[in-house]
């Protein structure tokens, strides 16, 4: 491939689909809604202006081939996923996908297709932002979607993932059934390019990176802390039952224990994403009878998750004895960790080696849809473009050479796998 | 009085009020809204057929005589007031209401009318929950709505409380000018009856209390933790700036700082009301970026709220080093503690030991309007009805036996005074 050929190509349909996204502050593409439909059209409509071949499968993903593909054959699958977090940023997912499609056209324009056919796939809903629950369009495709998680209302408007689903397209009669919707057999390998989304190759200087395995976790989308609402003026310390300082309470507790698992050198993160007072009769003067919160545990061990999660529940009975209140959990949700295939990671730092890029290994702190594939049997790889400021945020900034530099090494392994 | 004579009436409006504030979980009567309007167009039609005259002050207020009193003599004022938080209880200010009414009623009906005429004032506008202004009723009346509080806009609809008073029929460029609309010199007592709103007369077996003084406050109605948001999966603890941790952090210091104080015999609470992510950007999967959450200490004295005060100011800055966060605090607004005037109290106390009641002094955490009559100089008493499960919630339960005896405590002070 021609360093920086397809570089201005780039450029343009990331500037046309940020366009697309904006909601004023960030991208918002949400999952199987307006802001997913929109970009699946416009890349629809894009791959067919450059002579590519546009399908949707089963679970409403699109799939870009080239038109000699007659799909029979085993391949290699590059892609990532459309949608976005709320007033989140441009590249998370969609440099994946727009990489994929680079390689096809390459292909194209070159007329030097790859010995293994090369399939790019658009997935939908990655983000648990919108549903609570994340890797739905990779998740339908192995039959990993439950009743309960079709259930999920989403975030604002309330409505059932399977429903919304099934108005993007989606069969969900054969997804509610279980039904594996992708052919294991005719994927050779799973690769997936995507930001770096924590501050580590900024923070060393690596324009890019091989994974070699993503961090599982473990989540309640809802926790509540139930103490009894009072007279904020009138209740003394002995008597209340204050759902928010039990809350804080809790952070504190499972933030002190963090800190001393990091000393012991062990890997994880925990967050609490949402948490609030409750709108409908919170007030200042009055003691929160009900705190809501999120909780998220993220680590590359099995073990960590299951120990700490332990922790946690050990510290919220601890606290409702202590301050007289209750923690109602909803259900218990957890990614697997994934690792990452050992050939493919080889492939992917020999061509780093031959590009004259570092071979720098990078594990992945956030989930990817890679995670799935590597769990299904597909032997996967993933490739971390460096980026500024995080992800999941506006402020997110991937420079265009390093993400061309991304697409060199993918590019590259499709002739090697 | 004759002893329950008037029981059956206070039922009756208890039970009419209670109808009419419902919300279908608890008792909503907006400030200057239109549950305020409805329980005040009710007291209206009610007194006009007990035979009672119904004037507005200039504040919007209600004030209640009998047709026979010309105004000009100096009066004993009974009060309290008409709105209540968002699904509060029925008695939280419309109990001092009532019992104002059946002093007039009583008189009216056995032709005993005390020397000094009695008045009764029901208040509009005491929850801070609807403006984040307590007080605006009363304070209205002595000239202390400032431009800030007259701009301050509704917690739902947000427009500000100049607009809503003026709506109800307020004077409000006399209100803006700072005029004080209250004679004072036409005011020989302030009585205020209200429900207790802690759980001390409960626990202690007290049917009616006298409350010596009134806790003052200091509070912010909105502070902002400013962190960094992120990927929730791939910051590390030791690059993460999490707003939510970090007022955790904030709350369990200043928890600490209570307890310790407490233990020194020090009067005071602290609550943090309302707390919250940000709706329109937080995410399971987002470390908040930002925390906004309100503020109130309270105290019977001075020196306690303002070194309180200077200690969590101090804590912030602290959690603003450790975590690399900012707090942002809007307008500190303080309410003065209260004194209750001794002779007042000591007629009320008189007057219990003449009908058998307890003796007891119980000191008010929550504020009344009764603080804004004392510090405008006039001699005023308050008396506390026992109330079970506290306030600001629809579980707050006064006996109708307990709330005569209240009653009863008033109406024969009104004749001693």
């Amino acid at each position: 491939m021609e360093p920086n050929a397809l570089a201005p190509m780039a450029e343009q349909l990331f500037a046309d689909l940020r366009r697309l996204g904006s909601d004023g502050v960030g991208i918002t593409r949400d999952s199987y809604g307006d802001g997913e439909n929109a970009a699946a059209s416009y890349l629809t409509q894009w791959a067919e202006r450059q002579g590519l071949s546009v399908a949707r499968d089963r679970a409403a993903n699109l799939v870009f081939t080239l038109p000699e593909d007659s799909g029979d054959a085993p391949a290699t699958w590059i892609g990532s996923h459309l949608d976005s977090v709320p007033q989140g940023g441009n590249y998370d997912g969609l440099a994946g996908i727009v990489a994929g499609l680079l390689c096809l056209v390459e292909q194209r324009r070159r007329e030097r297709p790859t010995s293994t056919p090369v399939r790019v796939l658009a997935l939908r809903g990655e983000e648990s932002a919108w549903f609570g629950r994340a890797y739905m369009g990779s998740g339908a495709l192995f039959g990993k979607l439950s009743e309960a998680d079709l259930a999920m209302p989403h975030r604002t408007h309330g409505r059932a993932l399977g429903e919304c689903m099934a108005e993007a397209g989606a069969d969900i009669e054969a997804i509610r059934a279980g039904e594996t919707l992708f052919d294991v057999s005719r994927a050779k390998a799973w690769l997936e390019l995507h930001i770096e989304q924590g501050p580590v190759m900024i923070a060393r200087n690596m324009p890019v990176a091989i994974v070699p395995g993503i961090r599982g976790n473990v989540r309640h989308n809802r926790v509540s802390c139930v103490g009894e609402a009072g007279h904020s003026g009138a209740v003394p310390r002995w008597l209340r039952h204050d759902a928010m300082f039990a809350v804080a309470d809790l952070i504190t507790r499972l933030d002190e224990h963090w800190r001393a698992l990091l000393e012991r050198g062990i890997d994880m993160v925990v967050t609490t994403g949402i948490v609030g007072t409750d709108p409908a009769e919170h007030a200042i003067s009055r003691i929160p009878g009900k705190v809501d919160f999120s909780l998220e545990v993220r680590s590359q061990s099995p073990d960590t998750l299951d120990v700490f999660y332990e922790l946690m529940r050990t510290e919220c009975r601890a606290i409702e004895r202590d301050r007289g209140v209750r923690f109602v959990f909803d259900r218990r949700l957890a990614s697997a960790p994934a690792i990452m295939d050992r050939h493919v990671s080889s492939v992917l730092e020999d061509v780093c080696g031959s590009l004259d890029l570092p071979k720098e290994r990078v594990p992945s702190g956030a989930g990817h849809d890679a995670a799935i594939f590597a769990n299904a049997g597909i032997p996967s790889g993933m490739v971390f473009v460096r980026n500024a400021n995080g992800s999941h945020n506006p402020a997110e900034h991937m420079e265009l050479d390093d993400f061309m530099r991304g697409v060199r090494v993918i590019e590259a392994a499709t002739h090697r796998l």
